[in-house]
């Protein structure tokens, strides 16, 4: 069950009819302004798409007729709404020239296989006739990683939309894996499993309109990683279609047959072929749920008391500390609605508890058999009490649970008036965590401020932990900021490239789970070394000879 | 601290000196003459090196010169004694070629490089001067993975022995990792971790006379892989010296920047480059060990029994099944010596609870926390009862664990006396781990049967599963077997051969955790494909143009 392009936003996040989370008049907008200095929000909205000049379309009749004959007269698409849809992913930064009407990368047509075989056809035709490649599921990549640009000036771009093909196959309850098509949308999937009583549990705030693939391809994480495992450790085998020919990996639980190649899929983005299908493990659903919240006097108490979980091999699906700022949002911006008064009365109750300076929130998440959940439940309640943390009950809880996936929703309304909003994210190891964090938050803060269009205003970051391993854990930034309206890129480039740099010097890697794309690509070589991208470069040379494949993505 | 090779075999296992585990008269012998079908026992004692014409030392006074001025005078060996322990490793197979003087492969030199720098300058120059390389830790590889066979029949070959880099640095109690040299053996690398209260818990059945790079080349398994993992699983980092240049992989806890390149050197088997030292995870020691065991009524209540625990996320460190014929194998062999009348009773005791037609062992280890240890003894007690297992109590458990490494050594002896004992393994998923089981045992046995050497002998057949994953586990197969002493090779290879095809045509992987090595090349190519095999082709033309790096291994 693919999605009707038509029914999304071409140029923002989710369907195209939706409520707005920010309406005229809502009380967000009143903090808004007050903390970034804001005496007037501009009105800044997108530009319709019928305003829009798109590039011309270059395929010849006789290249669409080639590739109708290989997937059908209405799967190959060069009308105006699908090459714009096409154009770019969801970032920050794609938005800033979807927005304005810059749509010089969209693809000369898009093309929907219904079929790996039909995969493999379309990238034998364009390797054959020189034209650059695009894999596309959701298209919700935040790194320019689906971006419709050419190998070259005179390259045909062809996307190939791969949400047709989204069947769940093979599903094995013994071994508990399934084979399920790479353009599946995460809800489609759930679906699917859910009747059987299972799931597959990858769960990205981006789950309603990302696939599969996409997963795999940029190495993803569902916020419940800590229990169903980053893309990379629940894919099992994948089968893909590359240039010079098909490429199905090895599937077993574990061998000592050479070196795993699956790991080479996970993270390859498409710049080596496209993944058709994969197996997957899957899990039943956990019998019981239990999401609650922890405040700590301080982001280090916190973050040591997320070490000790993950070193007690206590069961936990998910383990998120807020730092202050985010914390300190939480309570205001999250309730500045209809929320206030309660969060004044818990303002309130937390000085009075003595936690009023850096009070940090953890969400502590478990999912599995009840006795399980029961007993992760007591051991991390009692981690959190030993180091003085107020255990505030599952409400905190359940409301992070509900909105798990709601906050790409207030960026376009936010987008209309004049303001930014980016994340990016990062992971390192526990005894460097500290300072990355410190780091990180003083190099965006002052990229920021070094970068605002007019005086008085002032951006915001504020970060978190959300996903942890035995040797360190993710970090996540967001940044919330008055637009230079004069200089939207440039100011957006500056403040990416500080915080890159940032994580570059201090220890970080570059994408924990948003992937390289193009946005990524300029710290690669530091992160990989020399060796390191001879061999990316080397495996991409052999499979995609002409570098057709996703064109300037991963490697540059 | 490495270990002098004069003080250890070179044509067996373990020390020179060392107290024979089955002297003649031991009440073991009867039990094998009667199993095997053995009327008399043969003498083949192993040719000692002073009988043996080792091939010449083909390198010139001043190619040695070149690298003792690299190493270090002392650091260059070409003695017989140093050229004959580094010949081959210690699989059956090598001792077949070992113990009858046959020594064609011994290198030409064993050098001792005391750091990467050092390796670094030994692979420049073998590349430079085309000599074959061949990296060497504990030498325990028994799939032929360290024989020093030579690129071409005119390449000299240098065997690189990497156990004078056995340093342990940069030890982090915080992020519990550390960066540890390639050559350290096991026991020195616990003894020093132990200092500071933390192990790696890697400890495979030849943990006491093999290396850490060795262990992360052939992505071995310790026996409590469930806890610690697999090597490729608790590998972070690598540093490598490769024939054009060094490659420093990346370091995090998690990554999206492309794919994680730590899986390519997993599994490498110096065949791209070889590993000088490596960051890893460490834990801190386990405050408690439970190891227990349970009869089950046949082995495929036990193995729904393993998958069971698998699923429901409860932290064990090792569950080990054995089948009804290592079951059987343990109570009769196992006890033959002075258990065997307690054995006699605990056999009456076990018919008498209905256990007697196919009583299958299973071993649960549990390691880690106390109330962890003591929530997971109740969770896999209860599972166990379940399924009708009787409990035997922890002393089969405690037993286990103080042989854990002893197997090795029994071999020797029977080698001596005309027998061949031969393991292998492999992993599947959990719904076709009874078939594999079931066609392994058959094809083995058909090939056994099928290869003696005189009328009325036979061989035996056993197997167990060790390591277990979320969707499938190892199964690891033990056989004994008269040497058809007029053509033991021809005998030994038939069995190889059609086990191996027993796992290619059954769903399972050519090795599990012993690796590829020259043995299992002819099965790689069906296993990885043949983009798989052109990926790890490519890579290796790459890192290593000329084709030094341990010729004939992996990629044959």
């Amino acid at each position: 069950m693919t999605i009707d392009r038509q029914t999304l936003r071409w140029n923002g996040w989710g369907p195209a009819k939706q409520e707005n989370p920010l309406p005229d008049g809502a009380p967000q907008w009143a903090w808004i302004k007050e903390t970034l200095g804001m005496a007037v929000l501009p009105s800044t909205p997108a530009k319709r798409l019928s305003d829009i000049m798109l590039p011309p379309c270059h395929l010849s009749a006789e290249e669409i007729k080639s590739f109708e004959s290989i997937v059908g007269e209405n799967q190959v698409r060069t009308d105006d709404y699908e090459r714009a849809f096409h154009a770019r992913g969801k970032s920050y930064h794609d938005l800033l020239y979807i927005r304005a009407g810059n749509l010089d990368v969209a693809p000369d047509a898009v093309i929907y296989p219904r079929a790996a075989s039909e995969v493999q056809s379309v990238l034998s035709y364009c390797a054959e006739n020189n034209m650059s490649v695009v894999p596309f599921g959701g298209g919700s990549s935040v790194v320019g990683g689906v971006n419709a640009t050419a190998r070259s000036a005179t390259d045909k771009v062809i996307t190939l939309d791969l949400t047709l093909m989204d069947g769940v196959h093979d599903v094995d309850r013994v071994a508990m894996t399934a084979r399920i098509d790479a353009g599946i949308y995460g809800p489609h999937l759930e679906e699917k499993l859910d009747a059987q009583g299972l799931t597959l549990g990858h769960y990205p705030q981006s789950f309603e309109y990302s696939t599969l693939g996409g997963w795999i391809a940029a190495r993803g994480a569902g916020q419940q990683s800590n229990r169903y495992g980053k893309a990379e450790k629940w894919v099992i085998s994948a089968r893909l279609a590359t240039p010079t020919g098909p490429w199905s990996t090895e599937e077993f639980p574990a061998s000592a047959a050479g070196p795993n190649l699956n790991q080479l899929v996970a993270g390859s983005e498409g710049t080596l072929g496209i993944i058709c299908d994969a197996t997957v493990k899957i899990h039943e659903k956990p019998q019981a749920k239990d999401y609650r919240g922890y405040l700590f006097k301080d982001f280090a108490t916190g973050v040591e008391v997320a070490r000790t979980i993950n070193h007690a091999d206590i069961p936990v699906a998910m383990v998120r500390l807020s730092d202050a700022a985010e914390t300190y949002f939480f309570q205001t911006f999250g309730s500045s609605g209809s929320g206030g008064l309660k969060s004044k009365l818990q303002n309130a109750y937390l000085k009075w508890k003595g936690f009023a300076k850096d009070p940090c929130l953890m969400l502590i998440g478990l999912e599995g058999e009840k006795t399980t959940v029961e007993w992760a439940k007591e051991r991390t309640s009692a981690i959190c009490k030993k180091a003085g943390a107020l255990a505030i009950g599952s409400s905190a809880g359940d409301r992070w649970y509900h909105g798990r996936f709601s906050s790409p929703y207030s960026r376009d309304p936010m987008m209309d008036r004049g303001i930014g909003v980016d994340t990016l994210e990062t992971a390192t190891s526990w005894s460097n965590i500290l300072k990355l964090h410190e780091k990180m938050i003083s190099a965006i803060q002052a990229a920021l401020d070094e970068n605002m269009g007019e005086p008085g205003q002032k951006g915001i970051v504020m970060g978190h932990v959300s996903h942890s391993y035995p040797d360190g854990a993710s970090l996540y930034f967001t940044f919330v900021f008055p637009r230079n309206l004069e200089d939207e890129i440039g100011q957006w480039q500056r403040v990416k490239r500080a915080a890159s740099d940032a994580i570059a010097a201090n220890g970080g890697t570059i994408s924990h789970h948003h992937g390289v794309g193009t946005d990524h690509t300029p710290w690669m070589a530091e992160e990989k070394g020399t060796t390191g991208m001879t061999v990316l470069k080397t495996l991409k040379a052999e499979l995609d000879p002409k570098g057709i494949m996703n064109p300037g993505k991963l490697l540059g």
